[in-house]
């Protein structure tokens, strides 16, 4: 950030008085810009004993395979941002949505949300932001070609917990 | 947001190509300042058979009580923000977090994610966006003059869940 969005002066990066961290402050019209984590939300959508995966067809890691999912919108929930996701890039409605798995990624400020959901009758399609998009068996998922550790990490626990028939909301911490 | 934050151009709010929702948009550098929910990090923090609350001493909802909570910062995890918050505020040190409540708020674009968590030695100070601090029995918590809506949800809450001594994970919407 190098210019304030209310007025258009330069900004500074310092302290704010009362405050403990190097915020941009506009010195011309003393706005603070404040910088916060964003959220990504997205889906685990399942049909049958398959998991829905797109490959990405943008960057970062295009051409690695994905669970649906993006930056959360403004005046949205975390619920619907997390459907809208999953039509935008795997053009799949979902049902039975149940908050799933949690991640903190402080590396990049970002706070991941996934709901497991149910593909309604198991339709899908190739979104803009995707190059293919299928469900996959377990033992066809692309391991070594997955997109980011959180995906990574959420795929491995869901199959996990499958098998027991029980799916624990979990939250964790990692770095990309 | 009137001023591009990265060339000092004015902007433009139009829908930018391949998009479908109103952005910022700077016509002079082609950057998209895109704007999303930001996330609010709390603890119900619990000492013995009592909650701790802070009485606010600043905007919005001065003079009411609340649980301690506020925005979540770039380089934190969600954990790690509730227990500052709840060190800011009621100059508490927290243990045994585990995450407890989420809301989203999407007519404010905040999701809230709080913490249950145990007040070490039960000691507790007043921070400096507080005026007082205290540790609650059910039956004087201030019902009447409680901040905001999720609080007085996650509160009610708690209390239920501690009858049944269950704490489920609860995520749901709720307007301000």
């Amino acid at each position: 950030m190098k210019f304030c969005s209310q007025c258009g002066s330069a900004v500074t990066a310092r302290i704010p008085d009362g405050d403990d961290r190097v915020r941009f402050v506009c010195d011309s019209c003393d706005v603070i810009h404040y910088e916060n984590p964003r959220v990504i939300v997205g889906c685990v959508p399942i049909y049958e004993d398959r998991i829905l995966l797109c490959k990405r067809a943008i960057a970062p890691r295009e051409g690695s395979w994905t669970l649906p999912a993006g930056f959360m919108e403004n005046g949205e929930t975390s619920v619907q941002g997390a459907a809208r996701e999953t039509w935008e890039e795997a053009r799949a409605k979902v049902e039975q949505q149940q908050l799933y798995r949690l991640f903190d990624v402080p590396g990049i400020n970002q706070v991941y949300m996934f709901y497991r959901a149910v593909v309604i009758n198991g339709e899908c399609g190739v979104g803009p932001e995707s190059s293919e998009v299928g469900l996959f068996k377990e033992e066809d998922i692309p391991w070594d070609n997955i997109a980011f550790p959180v995906i990574y990490h959420a795929l491995k626990e869901y199959l996990s917990d499958r098998r027991k028939e029980e799916y624990p909301i979990r939250v964790s911490s990692i770095n990309r």
